[in-house]
């Protein structure tokens, strides 16, 4: 039998891992975020989708996995939501300057932003649902967009355009510039 | 002689206004817009520099008409700005939206947010220059880097990423949501 693949070797969990990313970045591309389904991306990799939840749990670590996004945005944010309401806006900005203040991130996170066009339906609906969504659950739709549109802000003013002074202030003076903005949309009257 | 150019007509204003126009363009992608002199330009094309202040005015309106932009910004900012720091936070946002929520010019600004990145130094350049040095004028550059962010980000979650319902909710609600934000950015205590 003639094949392409070496004759007495197995694929290997590695071969697999990158054929289930391969069917997810063209679902996501495809479909966008929402519509992609976990058994979908499977059948198209010609595997079983505990294998995928196996590799990488839930929906958004597979996206995280396909897109090669340097963490998880819900290993992020949820901690900081538990906490509680108190404090939450202060916690919020210092815990994204803490990923887009590392060097290596902001690289990554700049590249996928400016990206092909095809992926960004899917990166919006994924930070909507993954991010934004995180939120919400904690204060409403509104609340929650109102809290996104001074995150997105912040960072294009201190990472894309590079603003002065505000692009090279140290972190922890940023922060109380900005908490009060995210406290009051997250429980202040509006 | 042999030319392109159709014998006994003479180049008119439309052909030299395009020709300068190119001139511009070839000159912000190449070096930027706050690296890109009138004079430059008017040499590039052929022509004296009174003639581009002619067509284009400052520096900036040759830019508005390379990147067909849909409005000159200082056109916007600067009547809002002279009312005073009372309310301005209020007159910045319903600007912004009255402009944004239009969708024509919605489409032109997204597209040439969208365009190829070889426009975007100059792009990031002009917005650093033309829109947020005509607050920081007033207000001084870290409070202007402030309300910059949050306009930005009402871009962003209103008209890129779309999020509901800040997408949907009529300008004059938005208003009063993101104004106490833009004056204590503008005036308040930091």
């Amino acid at each position: 039998v003639s094949s392409a693949r070496p004759r007495g070797r197995r694929p290997g969990a590695s071969d697999t891992r990158e054929r289930i990313l391969a069917a997810a970045r063209e679902r996501f591309a495809g479909v966008g975020y929402d519509r992609t389904r976990v058994r979908d991306v499977a059948s198209d990799a010609g595997v079983d989708s505990a294998l995928v939840h196996y590799f990488f749990g839930t929906k958004d670590g597979l996206f995280v996995a396909a897109m090669e996004l340097p963490f998880r945005p819900a290993d992020v944010i949820a901690p900081l939501v538990a906490q509680g309401m108190e404090g939450l806006g202060e916690r919020l900005v210092a815990g994204l300057l803490g990923v887009w203040d590392e060097p290596a991130n902001r690289t990554k996170l700049l590249a996928i932003l400016f990206a092909q066009p095809g992926g960004s339906d899917a990166l919006r609906e994924f930070v909507t649902r993954e991010i934004v969504g995180r939120v919400a659950g904690a204060v409403g739709d509104l609340r929650a967009n109102l809290v996104a549109s001074q995150l997105m802000g912040l960072i294009a003013a201190r990472y894309i355009v590079r603003l002065e002074p505000l692009a090279n202030l140290p972190a922890d003076e940023v922060v109380p510039l900005v908490a009060p903005t995210l406290q009051r949309y997250l429980d202040g009257a509006l």
